[in-house]
């Protein structure tokens, strides 16, 4: 490869971006008014027909303020961090003294419980004190760590109080005393990657460089050439005792441990673990400018862009391990496709933004959000899918134990909480998807709309973007400033999108020769009252799969602009894989608000089989099917199972 | 329901039928040279690189000639008993005294084993003694007793000795002392059915009355509303002692103990335990002319032929309690889909004929016999599938966990082999499954050359079948009779033939009006040296699935006769599933004799997506792809696996 050195772009942060848009507003003021309330009742139990979590009664067990023996997961308290992370990120926007108070008396509870040594975990306080690290590869110590890490640096950017950084401060030095390469400390590492990318965040917030090395340390170590492997030995240290399953220490791959991650270079294993180790990657590489570590994470990223990832966003082919299986094995309908594994994809591609900004990251970005992350919650804010599947058959997943895990309607809270806490985490701080600057260039990743503010040059100004995005082309930037400043805007133009138009102040731009890696270069002193606007047609798409991907021969998946499409039962019958796409006759495009304010939602014709020959028998010569020709209409793939039970599918069969 | 007094057929007894057939006569062969032969080095763990067996050490464990510990599935003394049944069926159409030697050796053993009070089990006698009868529902006694009962009368039939029969009369007195109506009985019955339908071959063998009353027992008893369930009550009795699974013992459809066999209207659960019981319903309801039972049957057997059965006589859609899932779910590629449940469908199937001469049960066997029987074996006789996909990609297989049950290639011997017996006990006993005789009518069931001998008004006769089948239309029998005998024969019309023609001596017989069920009947007095043609064309038919099936909506499967015919890699290269079958080329047939003699393939055309235009994308916008027409070539599916790994596949996408 060619060797040059990484020029990191920074995120716009967060507290610079204030969100006011059609479509994500709604979105944003869900999980600040339903979904964080939510998860704090559900975080104290008083969810009624939900699981119980008793993450806030396991933390008061173990500040000893209440009696008690620990509830529920081993990672349990990772679902309070990341409330706490959303908290932060909501009040970094606007802050909220109830909301406030709350947030502090949990952070009071955590320093309670933390230890003398700085050590805090519940599980291990409460039900095996005197256990700890002794099961890293089950057990999620550092898992939890790690969001505690992200949520308390969520926190105290958005409060500026430093209790809860002092918390993870202490925590993280402990662990830094415990791990390395010191003879005397452990050689090893989580069995659920998570410390990797908190502490680079930590780093970064308090430029302790001794926390990007940990970092580094945990990631070189992870999976090197040793016998007995790290899992093995520990686990014969603990007289083979298993938390979970025998599978879990055994299978190398599930956890990513199984090389070297400098040698790895297919993405494998349970899907949430390897993208929130690859997060941690490419932060790293571009933080120490480590282009053979970016390598490595370019082709990670391609073996999941290229090969393994659902148009939906989604990634994990299959139940067991939560995992990948292999390239071009992209089932629908017993797909697996964590919302979790979706955002742990966000977080990659964002880091690999600010590595090289090349518009396939942000796309990717785009895909998972708009489908697989909102699809993974109702329009309520108050159930939630884990596993989100292309193609549903309601009693298939009652009845076939290969669709076991599929649930064809959001659940209310889960024994393994993990999906709606992430949801809220990265809802409440999509602002800092919209741009990432590098010098004197900001790139307009997200087009979503908002007030956000810049300084370059010293100079600070805003620029305000208003579109309907997703479902109107035009978008309109506006610059506000005291004074000229001379940027390169760059604008990113969809993979979807071979259409654009871009006028200044009302004056064509040519956008010929000035497009690099799928983004427009608009180099210019600016002034105040500049208007940029883009015009991104969309058309409605008929996406084919890749060749390899068998189980979608002979299928298209419907998408417009990034919101790929679907068939329900409710609108269109059952029996959807009786449907054949006209493509011929087209799609037209409406306005619905029946069950979501301001859809838009898609006619279209199909040619369906008819039933009425068929009566007893299973199998016949073929050459008497009858076929109707019936009007389908399909629905964002995000909006689907908001109304009640059914079938639903993405990738459907056609004719011309 | 009509009601109307059963009038049971009888099989053409197999001692009375010689097979001399240019397609089966090698099987039949293959079993007695290789497969049993082979079956007895595994079931003394002379296989190499194959699992043992240990059947035989157990045994001669139990009978206090060797020392050792049992070894095993709980059931694994059927092995012996079904490699006794299939010895038993080639000594009655071939004497051979080195193989009847080695017989009476195993008998020997297994008298010696036999406990004072009757019992024979290894497992209980060596493993568990004093805990007989304490898990009917996971440990499958009664399934061992009722196959060793099989076997013994395979034997006592082809040798006339006394031994073995005995020994398992004194096994079925002990069983009819422990169980039954009396409140000192167990009234409890098999997780595994099997003891109901030998016990019924018992009595027709005895004419011992309470064989039939105590298989009849064991079927009224099943699945009776009580509380707690019988499994429950047996499990509480063994303090929750569980030996495979507790949702063996929680799911009461697994083994259709869900309700009474008379309330049974759908086949679920563990198909082969289905099958068996159902064999002994249908059984039973000859034999005792119950006409609610065998209206029972019917229902149970529509919904599998209607709904659940696979083109290629398969049952099972689940790996999951290898188990039926639900009407119209058929996947091809995680099909479970076992051969030991075709050849209990062909067990029902054929009791079913004896009771009613429709076509539709005879078509099951051959369905199930030429295609999922014969694939369940390799060409050579020495390896076997358990599960019999009806698509397979190797590296599925290999990489996703949702096909970890499917095997790309026949497997030596298994740690669990109920199949390869199953098979050979099946091969060899072929014969009986050619004719049924109800008074003074023979159905002719199966087409297979042979020279069989029947007896009608005291006067014996002999029908000489000659043809080509499955690969020739012509069918010729020949009378030889030393006297004129008026009989009727009933002829079979597979329904997948709509063209047939019959000559008596050279001269055409009008069909019209002669046929009912399917059958062709001619009402004659024979002569000797008369002649009946029968021309069934076989032409190629393009198969559709019942438009509830969603997987194979859009899809054909190419059938010849009774042959179901597949694709494989060897002969098409990979990636089977981007072929479109062009139905309106037509199909050329040809003989080939490259791997398999005389096995008639066929060559046709197909479309074939190009993947010259895709590199690295994995969606793009359809219209782009180029295809090119290829040549296929479909070998009968039964023979595939024969020529190394690769993709398989029937279900094919077509244009007209």
């Amino acid at each position: 490869m060619m060797m040059r050195l990484i020029n990191k772009a920074d995120m716009l942060p967060l507290k610079d971006v204030k969100i006011h848009d059609d479509f994500w507003s709604y979105y944003i003021n869900l999980i600040k008014d339903v979904v964080v309330p939510y998860q704090w009742q559900a975080l104290n139990d008083k969810v009624l027909d939900a699981e119980p979590s008793r993450a806030i009664k396991n933390l008061k067990i173990a500040a000893g303020k209440e009696e008690g023996e620990f509830y529920g997961m081993v990672f349990q308290d990772s679902d309070i961090a990341k409330w706490l992370e959303a908290v932060g990120y909501l009040l970094l926007c606007e802050r909220n003294p109830d909301l406030e108070r709350i947030a502090d008396e949990v952070i009071d509870l955590l320093a309670q419980a933390q230890q003398e040594d700085g050590y805090l975990n519940t599980y291990y306080i409460v039900k095996e004190p005197g256990q700890r690290w002794s099961n890293l590869c089950e057990c999620h110590e550092l898992y939890c760590a790690g969001h505690l890490i992200e949520g308390a640096i969520a926190y105290f950017k958005a409060t500026g109080k430093q209790k809860i950084l002092d918390i993870v401060i202490r925590f993280a030095d402990y662990i830094d005393e415990i791990f390395g390469n010191d003879p005397a400390k452990i050689h090893g590492y989580d069995g659920h990657q998570e410390i990797e990318l908190a502490l680079l965040k930590l780093y970064e917030i308090t430029e302790e460089e001794k926390y990007l090395n940990l970092s580094k340390y945990f990631l070189d170590v992870r999976g090197i050439e040793q016998k007995p492997h790290f899992y093995d030995s520990e686990l014969e240290k603990r007289n083979g005792k298993i938390h979970f399953h025998q599978w879990m220490v055994d299978n190398k791959h599930y956890s990513q441990a199984h090389q070297p991650i400098l040698k790895q270079e297919d993405a494998v294993g349970h899907a949430v673990r390897a993208v929130y180790m690859y997060t941690g990657m490419a932060h790293l590489a571009a933080l120490t400018s480590n282009e053979a570590l970016y390598a490595s994470c370019k082709k990670l990223w391609n073996s999941i862009v290229s090969k393994q990832l659902y148009i939906t966003g989604s990634i994990g082919t299959q139940s067991y391990g939560e995992a990948f299986s292999f390239d071009y094995d992209l089932p629908s309908d017993t797909a697996y496709a964590e919302t979790c594994a979706s955002i742990g994809l966000i977080f990659f591609a964002q880091r690999m933004l600010e590595i090289e900004a090349d518009v396939q990251y942000a796309d990717v970005i785009e895909r998972a959000l708009y489908n697989t992350v909102l699809g993974g919650m109702s329009r309520d804010g108050r159930s939630f899918f884990y596993v989100n599947p292309l193609e549903v058959y309601p009693e298939a997943c009652e009845k076939n134990e290969n669709y076991k895990h599929v649930k064809p309607i959001r659940q209310k809270w889960f024994d393994c909480a993990c999906c709606p806490p992430n949801i809220a985490r990265l809802i409440s701080s999509l602002g800092q998807y919209l741009y990432t600057v590098r010098e004197k260039t900001i790139y307009a990743n997200l087009y979503i709309s908002g007030t956000s503010t810049f300084k370059i040059d010293k100079k600070e100004f805003i620029l305000e973007q208003n579109s309907s995005y997703p479902w109107q082309e035009k978008i309109q930037f506006d610059v506000q400033t005291n004074q000229d400043v001379e940027f390169n805007l760059a604008l990113r133009i969809p993979s979807w999108c071979d259409d654009i138009k871009i006028k200044i102040n009302e004056a064509i731009y040519p956008i010929k020769d000035s497009i690099q890696n799928g983004y427009v270069f608009i180099k210019r002193s600016w002034k105040n009252k500049d208007q940029i606007e883009l015009l991104l047609s969309l058309p409605i798409l008929p996406m084919k799969s890749h060749p390899l991907v068998r189980q979608n021969a002979g299928k298209v998946a419907i998408q417009r602009g990034p919101i790929v499409y679907c068939l329900e039962e409710v609108d269109n019958g059952k029996s959807l894989y009786q449907l054949e796409l006209m493509l011929s006759s087209g799609f037209e495009i409406i306005q619905d608000s029946s069950f979501i304010e301001n859809l838009q939602v898609m006619f279209g014709k199909a040619v369906k089989t008819k039933e009425t020959n068929w009566i007893d028998t299973l199998y016949k010569k073929h050459g008497k099917i009858e076929n109707e020709i019936v009007t389908v209409k399909l629905i964002p793939y995000f909006a689907w199972a908001n109304r009640g039970l059914g079938e639903m599918q993405i990738w459907t069969r056609f004719v011309e």
